[in-house]
């Protein structure tokens, strides 16, 4: 199987440890010594040999991913000219890869999500393989904990398909939008929901046929790019054609109108580490309810709190419910049930041609 | 009119700002560029020549001195062997002061209190200095703000002291330790009432007469010392007298007892900072009760905050009535109403060996 690892985000919801010069699938976020993309290499072991690895990201971050994946190969890295969402971006992976082996099962995989149980999560992976061999246009479908309004939902349909070797696969009935509150109560109570997290396996092949059903002019912009590849056009074939392209994600332009669609459930600790609020539902908590991502610290009579801290010790006295939040430079203390409001200290920031600590 | 510092307190209440390797009255608290005992000195221009000023405190901390203060005399700096609360501090300071001038007056002080005001300050100064010249042991009563249960107040004696030149003076009643709230609440109510900061002005043989009606071993102890000074046997009488004094403050020891004892009303927004939130008495808060006391900061729906950052940006979102502390090494992150907890963090790290942070 090959796989291209989506790194071109520019987070912001995670900062001060996520930055536009260094998002987080760059970071170390949760301390446990592997930047997120390393992370999602590391994880691939068995799945796919470093050579069948790709990384999509942006020109900013290409020396990013030289420096932290040295083993893969350079010519391995496509940098996006300018970020045009999920669907020209997948799609440009796509024609790299079908260039190379045009009978290639791909897997689409972000490099800022966190999978604790990284064994069920090879599982779910080959079982998708599976799946794409049989032609199918498979994703990975996360069974939801509880009644997320932030994600999109995948219906999955009846009984499992067959044949199925190991893990169930479902046929997907349809792709719903991110639900009110009430509906995805609905979607938990009913079951056969999961929570789209935009990670896809399929053959090359299927997904361009997608492209050019869906998507035509988009495709044809992809066919062209491809044709260029090794030539000494192809960068200015790759700036044409992109500037020219929609932003359009790859659910809206593609998986939500494909037929023969499959849902792989994955039960394996994953989390996209949307907020810092997110990493309490998957990292160690003390008795008091304190999430110690990293960092030396001191609590004294404090609850709720989720902590990460740098090379200074962080004391905190009498104090609930706080993200705090050291990364060198800047400071962040945030009340949890608040913590989105992080994206006004950045526009802040913005605003104050503040770019060193954006 | 002669000055003695009183410069050997080890306040942890101020950590991480404060710490035993480097005390509040050593550290610019409030951010205004000087330290407290150099504000301390800087605000007695024209009330002592800087060789009239005289400065007390430990072995561990008369290097700060001499660096902090380059124009005090190297042998103005009293160093205690030990620190024996301010009775026998102060008494070691008067047996200097006496050998070099029996007719002095002088004027004891504390190297760790804010005063805003610094002429009402140094008029109040001067008025206790006519008061101390009629042979009177003057105490500055620094007039209360609330009914704070965490000073020991002067109560005066009715009608102002002739002959008063500028200012008023009154005779001490008497010295009352520290109240409960409803007393302390009385104490308002009446009017009168002082706190007592601890600050004394008086003849030096004033001083030392009282010393040896109420504490004849001690004064005993000072007599030799006095001797011994210039001496090859300074340093052997002091250490050994030292080691044989009781631990005892000037208000248990001396005032409360004492006879023809005045008090000079300090009206000049005086503070000593006992602790974090103190400082949002005496420093400028936003509009919504925010007080930056230094740092650049950005704050999103953030109320009520005490903040002293130091080279990094501290951003906050959605809290309210926190203290937040970066002293470089550490970083505090407190609930306001239970800043006093502090001293649990300075136990943990002393229990830890953590003496770099202490």
């Amino acid at each position: 199987m090959y796989i291209a690892i989506l790194a071109g985000g520019v987070g912001t919801r995670l900062w001060p440890a996520s930055r536009e010069s260094l998002p987080k699938q760059f970071s170390d976020v949760t301390g446990v010594g592997r930047t997120m993309i390393q992370a999602t290499v590391d994880r691939l072991e068995g799945i796919a040999s470093l050579s069948e690895i790709y990384v999509i990201t942006g020109q900013r971050y290409r020396q990013l991913v030289l420096d932290q994946l040295p083993g893969i190969p350079p010519d391995n890295i496509i940098v996006e000219p300018h970020g045009r969402n999920t669907g020209p971006a997948i799609g440009l992976a796509c024609a790299h890869i079908h260039r190379r082996d045009p009978n290639a099962i791909i897997g689409l995989l972000h490099a800022d999500h966190i999978i604790q149980d990284a064994d069920a999560y090879r599982s779910v992976l080959c079982q998708a393989e599976l799946a794409a061999q049989s032609d199918y246009l498979t994703v990975l479908g996360i069974a939801p904990t509880f009644a997320h309004t932030g994600y999109g939902y995948i219906k999955s349909a009846g009984e499992p398909l067959p044949p199925s070797a190991h893990l169930p696969v479902y046929a997907v009935e349809r792709f719903l939008e991110k639900p009110d509150q009430a509906t995805a109560e609905g979607f938990l109570a009913d079951g056969g929901y999961y929570w789209n997290a935009g990670n896809f396996i399929c053959r090359v092949e299927r997904m361009l046929a997608e492209f050019k059903k869906q998507l035509p002019a988009v495709h044809a912009g992809l066919a062209a790019i491809e044709s260029s590849l090794g030539s000494s056009q192809a960068e200015a074939v790759l700036a044409q054609v992109w500037e020219e392209l929609p932003s359009i994600s790859i659910d809206h332009g593609v998986m939500e109108h494909a037929q023969r669609v499959a849902v792989v459930p994955l039960l394996a600790g994953w989390n996209d580490v949307g907020s810092w609020d997110a990493l309490e539902e998957i990292l160690p908590v003390d008795e008091d309810g304190n999430c110690i991502i990293q960092g030396e610290t001191v609590l004294v009579e404090s609850r709720g709190t989720i902590v990460s801290g740098g090379k200074r010790l962080i004391a905190l006295v009498g104090v609930e419910d706080l993200v705090v939040v050291d990364s060198g430079d800047a400071l962040l203390v945030g009340h949890k049930n608040q913590i989105q409001k992080i994206k006004a200290v950045v526009e802040r920031l913005r605003s104050a041609d503040r770019a060193d600590l954006l």
